[in-house]
């Protein structure tokens, strides 16, 4: 548990900072302010450790040549998780040891910009984990999540919804938006729901019948 | 044609500068030395400009209130054309520009960070278009296309390689790599290929039968 904050149960979203393109301070403070749990992946740490937050894992293979025992002396507690499996990527690795913990729910940030690999493999691990784990991915532009086959949610007139396709999904039927679906597929590669906007102020709903479809609410 | 540099034939690649993080100027120089033809897209203008280098063809809807025709006074000539068809974006408008002028082989920048709905649909539109238009996009972490059905080239030992699937990619072999594949397959959320790496200097082959499997050689 955390020492920054009043310590709140495992149902608040625990945070995984991953080792893609840093965000903004203030994203990650906002988040950090609900976080009863820090998990740092890897080598993330050497520009995380000082940012000077309470981490409260560090997850990773640790094979490029730096001792995560190193950081003990800076943080204390520190569990330190090594997990060497190459079959899994590092935040799949922390979406698994969240899962063991009974924790539903995560926030994820740094998983995007830099490489290109990593930001979309990590992108669709949302997908993967759908049934164990509630994922939203945060970046300075971005916030992105998996939405259940029936999404109802309040927006503003013309705010930008991107509905983006983990493959293929199919049966997806959308009411207030600018650009509508009715019983269509949208397939990645072929079709794309990136920027579309909300028509009116009010419920946006979204019906899908297979795949995973993942809602990005991006702005420039 | 651009006047920065002996004029080539359209058969060397164009080069798009799209809207997401700008790449390290070192990058940009290298690309920008081969090709004949350079197109910014919509607003990217603003921070192109400044750069001091000739573009040849401004392409967008122009909709976020700016007037491109301010630019003919900065670039002349100066190619200006109006797409306001929502259906496209304006990486894809670009990608039809140069389809319709005949010129095979583009190079993209600028297309990855920032927006995740961009990043993703920017990767994505490298499938829809393989019948017409060789692409390529490149950051300062990666260099991204589409590999064919029989793919072989030459890598040093330990090269990361990463294969992504747009959607599913079906009867996957390789040779030549850490963790082969064998008549296998990836589908993007439930198993992709990313941070494999050479076994030894030499030929590394991959073939596959159905679906669009992206080559993305990236470092961090």
């Amino acid at each position: 548990m955390s020492s920054h904050h009043i310590v709140r149960d495992d149902q608040e979203p625990a945070l995984i900072i991953a080792n893609g393109e840093a965000c903004k301070q203030e994203l990650m403070n906002q988040l950090l302010e609900w976080s009863p749990l820090v998990i740092v992946l890897d080598s993330a740490i050497e520009r995380v450790i000082d940012l000077g937050i309470k981490i409260d894992v560090l997850i990773g293979d640790f094979d490029r040549g730096f001792n995560p025992e190193d950081y003990l002396e800076k943080q204390y507690p520190l569990e330190i998780v090594r997990a060497s499996d190459q079959v899994y990527t590092d935040l799949e690795k922390a979406f698994q040891y969240l899962i063991q913990r009974s924790i539903p729910a995560v926030n994820v940030i740094w998983a995007t910009g830099r490489r290109a690999d990593h930001t979309i493999t990590n992108i669709a691990s949302i997908a993967k984990f759908k049934d164990d784990l509630k994922i939203v991915i945060y970046d300075d532009y971005s916030k992105i999540y998996r939405i259940p086959n029936l999404f109802k949610k309040w927006y503003e007139k013309e705010t930008i919804i991107s509905l983006i396709p983990v493959g293929q999904v199919n049966g997806i039927t959308t009411d207030n938006l600018v650009y509508p679906l009715n019983e269509e597929s949208l397939i990645l590669g072929q079709r794309t729901g990136s920027s579309n906007s909300v028509l009116n102020d009010g419920i946006v709903t979204i019906s899908y019948k297979e795949g995973d479809l993942l809602m990005m609410e991006c702005h420039d």
